[in-house]
């Protein structure tokens, strides 16, 4: 396999943006990608969204996005995960290159949620309709079931959720790009409304749209379009049964522990070795669940540390630097993809207010579903 | 890149198969490739399908398919190019076994198509939306322009259209899988009711639910799973506007020319060296657009290829020996993968009634849309 870099990264603003179409939304975050790198041409384009089809009435997104890009002839395809299609998206960029079929890769996620479709019963069809969507639970109740087992094995408590929202929010005030950039107190958290006990609103990251795009090549090229790329040194994908009821034990992501078993041995490192990650935080239990299944944490200790400071800014392994899915906002086909944009630019030292210092090694964690897909890429500065 | 070989496959009947669910027939399709090459695990499966979402309310796909197969763990993405989605399930498995990160991937393409959905409508979301779609097209309308500006152009008649439907009835009829396996009359065409002028019903593939999987691993491990694998060596993947009036030319279908060069420069041959082929006929002006993009007959001479026996088995270029889209049905996201089974079968000599004689080398046309995307792949027997 061929070493393959990113060259050039690129995104919209996070929110409602009701003035973009999905095309729009790709073509800003592509062209932003591709200026950044100076690169005019590409090879091969893939498009990570979860459902065009349900939210905007719209499949067959790899012709569509190649077109409006000024790129028509190009390979191009749309690849689907849930809320891991732009993690997946990378990946599919990654091997591409990596083979030696494309030389110049752009990894795309999109979505376009605020156009008026039915927001939760598009993303219940990420859970099994047969065997829980049928019987009426939508994501915020399989999350809260997720949350009391974590809280009924380990102690986590009300407040341990709720530090995760406070520690994000306060990396997302320091993010231009993202939905939510304000900060919030541990007292508004715990005040928010219910919505599905024990996660309250202001534990649950937000609908939203938005488009990121990186830019890949064989590292061997990367000097024609800068002179920091990032390397992408490691990836795994792993999956586990969509129905949460079907796992072992439902307070474990055994499909992030398994993507990152796959991550680490490819790399060659393990998770001491990570300076910073960006992780899956749809809700504050899922973080919480994430960098235990990573190995930041032992299992069951994930609980209090965003409250201890292990995984802010300055701490030992800062997580979630861009604000995560909380504050920067969720289109859910493009998160994978902005996950990974926090992490080149920190690598690069490009993060302003919200740099982590001497970053060398960062990870990025994308889920889909309840953790039924994971997908992790573990990215190195040269 | 690692040279690849099929070396298994299985796939459902097509048709209306209201006993079977989406992941019901995955996993009859997908064992039957494994039991085909008696292997019992997997590192990667690729699930091809337009729109699980929009038919039966179902996404993260590839996840939900590998554990019903009793495969949770394994790497598994959705792909999704319309009704190329199969093709493009192929090609992402042929790209990651020949770059080395997976020596045993399944390709696998499925739709489920009959269980109530307004399927008019969700295949029109292969079309544009906002330049198509809105103002009312549907494919049946989109093709029956393609026809249109082909008849205008060439002289193509309403004969030449419905001899394509006789021949690939003709050949269907000796397919145990197809959906309508009946011959069909010249008169009977002829006569049928018009859907979209001059396209008639019987000019038109059907509505279908279906499954087809195929087992890929590098070429010298092939040995442990068959005797007789089947190498891919070529793959093409080229897009179009989606929106048909932006083409210069409606009647000449320029993502297959440009996937076929690719495809046939990868494969180190020509059209002149292909002994047959599956093309994407969903209606039957399609496959007399394909077979002059992929150069086996002259620009503006495909319309008398069927009548003149040209790509009838024991013709020069047997198109369509399964039956096509047209009798053995179009689960619109299994079809890529359907087609590259029978060319499998034709190249190991296993094609019973309507196997081509001392076939070596095949191709496979898959198309997104009405034309938007193609995705071909050359196959050699070894």
């Amino acid at each position: 396999m061929r070493e393959v870099a990113i060259v050039g990264a690129g995104m919209t603003r996070f929110g409602e943006l009701w003035n973009q179409s999905l095309r729009d939304m790709f073509v800003e975050a592509a062209a932003g990608a591709l200026n950044d790198a100076g690169a005019d041409r590409l090879d091969t384009i893939y498009v990570g969204c979860m459902s065009g089809g349900q939210f905007v009435g719209q499949e067959h997104l790899g012709p569509l996005m190649a077109d409006h890009l000024g790129m028509n002839g190009v390979a191009a395809v749309h690849v689907e995960s849930a809320c891991a299609s732009g993690g997946v998206a990378l990946r599919q960029a990654f091997i591409d290159v990596a083979s030696g079929m494309s030389d110049l890769v752009l990894a795309a996620g999109i979505e376009k949620m605020t156009d008026g479709a039915d927001v939760t019963n598009v993303l219940a069809t990420a859970a099994d309709q047969e065997l829980e969507v049928y019987h009426g639970v939508t994501f915020p109740g399989l999350y809260a079931m997720i949350a009391r087992a974590h809280m009924q094995a380990y102690g986590t408590t009300e407040e341990d959720l709720a530090w995760v929202s406070v520690k994000n929010h306060r990396h997302g005030a320091m993010n231009e790009k993202a939905q939510f950039p304000g900060e919030v107190t541990l007292e508004q958290v715990m005040a928010s409304s219910m919505v599905a006990e024990p996660l309250r609103l202001l534990h649950c990251s937000p609908v939203s749209d938005g488009a990121a795009a990186v830019l890949l090549c064989p590292l061997d090229q990367a000097g024609q379009y800068t002179d920091r790329p990032v390397k992408i040194v490691g990836s795994g994908l792993a999956t586990s049964s969509l129905a949460l009821a079907e796992r072992e034990d439902p307070a474990f992501l055994d499909s992030v522990q398994l993507s990152a078993e796959r991550a680490y041995k490819m790399a060659g490192v393990g998770p001491r070795d990570i300076q910073l990650a960006e992780v899956h935080d749809c809700f504050s239990i899922a973080e919480i669940c994430c960098i235990e299944a990573l190995g930041f944490v032992e299992k069951g200790k994930g609980g209090p540390a965003a409250k201890d400071g292990l995984t802010t800014i300055g701490g030992r392994i800062p997580v979630n630097t861009s604000g995560g899915l909380k504050s920067k906002g969720h289109p859910v086909g493009a998160t994978g993809v902005a996950q990974t944009i926090e992490i080149f630019r920190q690598l690069r030292g490009e993060a302003g207010g919200r740099q982590v210092e001497n970053a060398r090694l960062g990870l990025a964690q994308n889920m889909g579903g309840s953790g039924a897909s994971s997908v992790i890429h573990i990215f190195q500065g040269v």
